[in-house]
C-alpha cells in the first residue's frame, strides 16, 4: 500500500453552491459527487417526484405490474431547436416513448430518462424541460422512476440530449403488430400530416407563415386506449414519426407482406403547412408527425373507429386515408386528386435532420 | 386538398447504398428512410439478434419473467475516448447497465440501446462496438432487444453517446439498498480500486507507465449471484463507478444514517495506478471504477463471502475494507497507514470529466 502525498484535490472541502453565479451546468454537476447531487434534488427532483427516485440508487424497483405482456422500448431524442412552437425535447421526449410503447397496444407505465447535457447549459431552460416532462407524464399517466445525467464539455454536444425507455403492459387477447395488417382492412389516421415538421423547420430557419404552425406533438395512449374500449380487433398502430407517413405505411406493407392504397385528397391537411410545403418542396408525406398514428382494422370496425377517433380532442380531424389489398404486396400506391396512381417510395435519405 | 407540385425531394429513388465510398455514418443514416433501414440491418443486426429486433417495431414484447420484483435502469455513456485499453464505450454501455440492476439484487434479463452519432463516424467503429456489446451481452446473459439510431450533422456530438436501459427481477427475500446497512456490518470489495479512471487518463493524455494499465469494465452479475447463492442476508451492494470508491461509501452512509470505518492498507490498488496517482497528484478514492463493487453483510458471513469472492475471476484481490459503526453517522473516516483517522468527504466537484 502506498500513500497518496500530492494534494488530494477532490477531498478538498470547496463550498460550491449548484447555482453559480452564471446559472449554468458546470462539468462537475455530471460528476458524480457533491454537485450531482444538488443538480439532482435542485432540478430533477423538483419535478420528479416518485419516491423511486428519492433513494438515489442504481436502479429502481417497480411494485406491482397488471397482467399482461411486458413491452420496452427506447429513444434519444436529439430535435433542434430544443423549444419550438407546440412544445419542447422534453415533451417529445415523453410523449415519444408513450406513443412508441402505444403503438403495440401496451398501456405505457414507467419512464426512464437519461440527460446529457452540454456544459454551459442555463439551469432556467433544465427546469423548463424538466417541468415539461413531468407535466406530460402525469398527462399520460406514466411516472418517471429511473434517471441519469452526464455532463460533456462544451462543444461536445448541441445544448442537450435526452433518451428515454419506457416499460408498458400489454393486456391479454391485445395483438398489434406493423406485420398484422389484413387484406380488407382500412386505414385510419387521427388528424393533420406534417405539423411537427413544418414547425422544427420554420422555427430552424425563422421562417414566417401567415399562421405559427405548432407541432402536433402528443401523448396518443387515451385515445388509443378508447379505440380499444369499442374494439377488440386492431390490427396495426402506428406512429408516423421520423420519415412521416410515406415511410410508415411503406414499412407497414412490408412487414406485413401486403399492397397499401391511399386517396390523396383523404388525407388530412392544414392549408398552412401545404402552403409551407408547395413553397418549400416538400412532400408532406415524408414529414414528421409526433401525435399522429394510423390504423389499421377490418372494414366493418371502421365507420365506429372513426367516430371514437373524433369524439377526442386529438382525433377531431380524423380519415379514413385507404385499404390493404393483396394486388401488390409490399407496395404502397396514392390515387392523386388527379385520378392517376403513383407508387409512394420508402425515402431514401433524410429531408429534415434533428427533427425529434 | 392541395397539390404538391415543386420536386419531391424524397419521393426520387436514389440509389445510395449503405457503404459510401468513405464508410461513414451520414446524416441520412438517422432518417427513419432507407438508408437508416440499411444501417441497422448491415450493422446492428448482425451483431444485436434476438427476434424482437428483426420486427423492425417501435417497442419490443418480452415473452416471460421469473417472478419476483420488477426492476428498471438507465445510463447514458459519454466515455472519452471511446476505445480505450480493457474495452470501448460499447463494452461498459453493456457492462454498467447490467452491474447497475446487479447492485439491486436483481438478475439483468434484457438491454434496449440508444445511439447518437456524429456524422462522419466510421462504420467499421460502429461495428466493432455493437460487436463488443454483442458479446458481452452474452458474457452477462442479457439480451438487446429495443433500440433507437439518431445522427446529428458533425460538430453537434463527439462521436458516439450511447444510452442503455435494463431490466431485471429481483427474486423473492431479497432486499438490497443503499439504505440497508446495518452496525456492525462488514464491507468488502472484490479487488483494486482506481484502474478505469487511470486507464481513461492515460490514454487520454498519452501517459505512459511502466505498464499498461487496463480498464476492470467487467459484468458484475455473475460474481454478484455466486454471494447470494451462499448468503441470504446481502444487505449492501454498490458499484463505485463515477465519483470512486469515496463517494459510494458516502453515499451508503448517507442513505443508510451509519458511520463506515475504513483501513487504508487493507484497499486493494496495484502498483501502477499508485504510482500514478502519486505522479498526478489524484487520490485513487476517487477515481472511478467499471468492474467493482462493495457489499456490506453481517460480521459472521464476511469471512464465507470474501472466500466466494476469491474463488471467481473477478473477486482473486477481494478484501475486507471497513465496517458501520453507530459513532458518527453520515461520515466515513479512513484509519490511514500511520494510524490517524481522516474523514473521507464527499467530493463536490470533477477530477475526471467523461470516465463513464
Amino acid at each position: 500500500m502506498l500513500v497518496w502525498f500530492l494534494p488530494r484535490v477532490l477531498a478538498l472541502p470547496i463550498t460550491f453552491t449548484l447555482m453559480n453565479n452564471q446559472d449554468k451546468v458546470l462539468l462537475s454537476h455530471g460528476s458524480g459527487g457533491r454537485l450531482s447531487h444538488s443538480l439532482i434534488k435542485d432540478v430533477f427532483l423538483k419535478y420528479f417526484t416518485e419516491p423511486q427516485l428519492l433513494n438515489n440508487e442504481d436502479a429502481s424497483t417497480i411494485p406491482d405490474l397488471p397482467a399482461g405482456k411486458l413491452c420496452f422500448s427506447t429513444d434519444s431524442y436529439v430535435v433542434k431547436p430544443i423549444f419550438f412552437p407546440g412544445g419542447n425535447i422534453g415533451k417529445l421526449a415523453v410523449c415519444g416513448t408513450v406513443n412508441d410503447l402505444s403503438m403495440r397496444g401496451a398501456l405505457p407505465l414507467y419512464l426512464s430518462a437519461g440527460f446529457i447535457i452540454e456544459e454551459g447549459f442555463l439551469i432556467k431552460d433544465l427546469e423548463m424541460i424538466a417541468q415539461t416532462m413531468f407535466q406530460y407524464s402525469q398527462k399520460s399517466s406514466v411516472k418517471i422512476i429511473t434517471g441519469d445525467t452526464k455532463v460533456v464539455e462544451r462543444g461536445a454536444a448541441d445544448k442537450i440530449f435526452i433518451n428515454t425507455s419506457g416499460v408498458g403492459i400489454i393486456p391479454e387477447g391485445r395483438s398489434v403488430s406493423t406485420t398484422n395488417a389484413k387484406i380488407g382492412d382500412y386505414i385510419l389516421i387521427n388528424g393533420t400530416i406534417g405539423d411537427h415538421g413544418i414547425a422544427i423547420l420554420s422555427q430552424r430557419e425563422g421562417m414566417n407563415f401567415s399562421s405559427t404552425i405548432q407541432s402536433d406533438c402528443a401523448p396518443l395512449n387515451m385515445i388509443v386506449e378508447s379505440l380499444f374500449n369499442i374494439c377488440s380487433s386492431i390490427h396495426v398502430l402506428k406512429d408516423p414519426t421520423r420519415g412521416g407517413l410515406g415511410t410508415s405505411l411503406n414499412e407497414v406493407a412490408l412487414a406485413s407482406k401486403i399492397g397499401i392504397e391511399i386517396n390523396e385528397d383523404s388525407i388530412p391537411i392544414s392549408r398552412t403547412v401545404a402552403t409551407a410545403c408547395e413553397m418549400l418542396g416538400l412532400d408532406p408525406l415524408y414529414l414528421a408527425n409526433e401525435g399522429k398514428f394510423i390504423t389499421f382494422v377490418p372494414p366493418e370496425e371502421a365507420d365506429k373507429i372513426l367516430i371514437e377517433m373524433k369524439k377526442n380532442q386529438l382525433g377531431i380531424e380524423a380519415s379514413i386515408i385507404g385499404i390493404v389489398t393483396d394486388s401488390h404486396p409490399g407496395l404502397v400506391l396514392m390515387k392523386t386528386i388527379y385520378g392517376a396512381k403513383r407508387v409512394i417510395n420508402m425515402p431514401s435519405g433524410e429531408l429534415l435532420p434533428r427533427i425529434c
